[in-house]
């Protein structure tokens, strides 16, 4: 086979076969195949798309291309989850403990990434002492003995994945949901869950802007997941605004301890309890939604998936103290407060300006490694539908004198209030299975 | 500007601007602009299209990324010439003498090329002592004083198609009407001729296969000379069938001597008096086809053209003598005929596998810097729409032992009879203006 007659394949629209995505998989990740093949390869993926089987087999390619986390010797169902992410996406940290207080089992592996706010893993660090760089020995130790645990992916998973998306990220493309779908599927492949639930996220602050895109997304995971013979499940939920009112490290964490407390966000708990439900029946804890509802609400009214997150903290060496006291976690000195302009309807808080609100603070980070500040952040006074009055507080900063005006410029630029009310939208926009 | 951003507009079906096409020419020139992202620029360029403002964007940059030559102090019009090749495609050596005795300027430059027959180059090295590599001042002094010269490509012409040629040829994205223009035409314009005359081959023995596609690249060439300020015509000609009788080396150079005595085959004879007809239009020197065809007419009977391409030949360091004693070219010893397995038409003789004949034998080269056998070949005995008995020989092979069997097989792949006669086709298929 010669690889450039797979490339003319995919640029005349037809599809490849098993053994051209073995072959262009294994050359990535060896090195035999040049980059600047791949990349035509990739961009005639792009615009010429791929087969559901296709997809499949470029996924298999990647979980093969390294380390599979082998988790059979732990008891139960273990239940992976993955978020396409948002802004003031926590939903990982108040859902892990809850599924396992419902006795689902849920090992988590985080991607740090790139954005507005920092990922699951900074948001964790905010926590003193935390620890997500544990050995897969911790990791199965903690699962078992928890029921969850929350790492740092380790460079072993999926090699082929971290060398394709470098190489997407350059050649302008990233943006096809084979691609996505098979970089995110076969990191989750990888981790050895027997069950997954995918958060498909779909709005303004959100990969996938548009509700349709969203779906084909999330069916392109879920058909990855089955031909893989894991079951899966994606949920899309809104992201027009930021998620809960919480958008930066710290401030995030203190909202995930507000949820699992039962004081947490409408649209955050809406959000968590659904994807927790899910997992229930995905591991086989419930047969249908109204029972796992059910058990879901019990973890969480009955304190024990609190104690679970608890428990987490600590066996991860971070102060499990900081569940009662938030004053544990880092903060920022200085607040300033962004008011309504005029009276009306909060028609529109466009989660990406307010997310770049929060990184120009400090609290996310723009290149690979640069340092984040957990303390600081934006915290929304106000959501889309609420009646606001003149001069009314609508958002406010955290901050430590860093990129404050350009913050509150953001603030406004997310902000629009208009004489009617804006249509009501679910936070739960649709389910794929 | 991001050129990460470039390929995204491309990508999304976006026009690049001058600034980003400046950008993208100038940075595969000098190595700062990355093959990866170079290869998936070229595979969006090969699914999205360019415009002809984009086409000709790229085209100027490419010739400003070498030198130009420049023929200002030869007085007369230069009128270069192009054709996109095919099989026994002699037409340059036969139309610049033709073209220079009518009073034409006709400077051409010449690349070697893969295929199955060699490039104009390889015929007239076949002429004993030619030289191809001429400096540009011994190319301006034969100009000056023959009428025309025919010499290899330099180095220092477009040296961005080189490179962008070297990547896409490894990276599937050859197959793109506005690269190969590009391509073609930024060498066409360095070269530094007024007018250009452009044969596009047509037919199975051609880049192009049908005639859509071939007015396609004939428009999009037509339209980058122009908006260069060179007045530009092409011409669409039939290679479904070899042009004229001869393939191989010197064989198609015995052809040509012949053609320029006016004992040519009809086809060729008719495609050389067409483009010389334009050539002389172009050049001013007629006003219309008929005087234009005329003067053609002229240059040849009366010697004219024969004499021109023998001083050619000699300025060039050939032996002129050749042009009446065909025995001074090399020739192949031995002989063996195809023929006829059955009575009636001839109705095709598929050019591609009668150039794969001629190149197995010895006759082109499948690497570059390959030793090419000027001596063998292939003559075609009968022609598409001739009748024909059993047993009629139509094909013979001059051959040195080397690649027979193969060669037989190849023509009689090519060959098809049949009891009705194939509809007529013509050789000039279409003009372009």
């Amino acid at each position: 086979m010669r690889f450039v007659d797979a490339i003319a394949a995919k640029r005349d629209g037809r599809s490849l076969s098993p053994d051209e995505i073995e072959a262009f998989v294994r050359g990535v990740t060896d090195g035999t195949i040049p980059d600047y093949q791949a990349s035509a390869l990739l961009m005639a993926i792009v615009l010429k798309g791929m087969s559901d089987a296709e997809t499949a087999w470029l996924t298999d390619a990647m979980v093969r291309s390294g380390d599979r986390v082998d988790l059979s010797d732990i008891p139960g169902v273990k239940v992976g989850k993955h978020s396409t992410g948002g802004v003031g996406d926590k939903t990982s940290i108040v859902l892990a403990p809850i599924a396992a207080a419902c006795g689902v089992v849920v090992p988590k592996m985080s991607g740090r990434g790139l954005g507005h706010t920092g990922g699951t893993l900074d948001k964790l660090e905010s926590i003193p002492g935390f620890r997500i760089a544990l050995s897969i020995d911790e990791f199965k130790s903690v699962l078992r003995d928890v029921g969850t645990c929350i790492i740092g992916q380790t460079a072993s998973l999926a090699p082929a994945d971290k060398k394709l998306y470098a190489l997407r990220d350059v050649t302008a493309t990233v943006e096809s949901i084979p691609l996505i779908s098979a970089s995110i599927m076969s990191k989750k492949l990888a981790e050895g869950s027997s069950a997954l639930i995918l958060d498909v996220k779909c709005g303004d602050g959100a990969f996938m802007k548009d509700p349709a895109r969203a779906r084909e997304l999330a069916a392109s995971m879920v058909s990855i997941g089955t031909q893989a013979g894991v079951r899966t499940e994606a949920v899309i939920t809104d992201m027009d605004a930021p998620l809960g009112c919480a958008i930066g490290n710290s401030l995030e964490i203190i909202e995930c301890l507000e949820t699992l407390k039962g004081k947490g966000p409408a649209d955050l708990t809406a959000v968590v309890v659904r994807l927790a439900s899910r997992m229930v029946v995905l591991a086989g804890l419930a047969s249908d939604d109204r029972s796992a509802s059910a058990r879901v609400a019990h973890a969480l009214e009955s304190g024990r998936a609190l104690e679970t997150f608890a428990r987490m903290i600590e066996r991860q060496g971070g102060n499990p103290r900081v569940t009662e006291n938030y004053a544990l976690l880092p903060s920022a000195p200085a607040r300033v407060i962004c008011s309504a302009s005029h009276p009306g309807y909060l028609t529109a808080l466009k989660a990406e300006a307010i997310g770049k609100a929060s990184n120009v603070l400090g609290a996310g980070r723009s290149t690979v490694g640069e340092a984040i500040d957990h303390g600081v952040g934006v915290v929304v006074l106000a959501k889309p539908g609420d009646r606001v009055t003149r001069g009314q507080p609508l958002v406010e900063l955290h901050h430590r004198d860093r990129g404050v005006e350009e913050a509150l410029e953001f603030c406004r630029a997310a902000i629009a209030i208009d004489d009617e009310p804006p249509p009501r939208r679910e936070k739960v926009l649709g389910e794929v299975r």
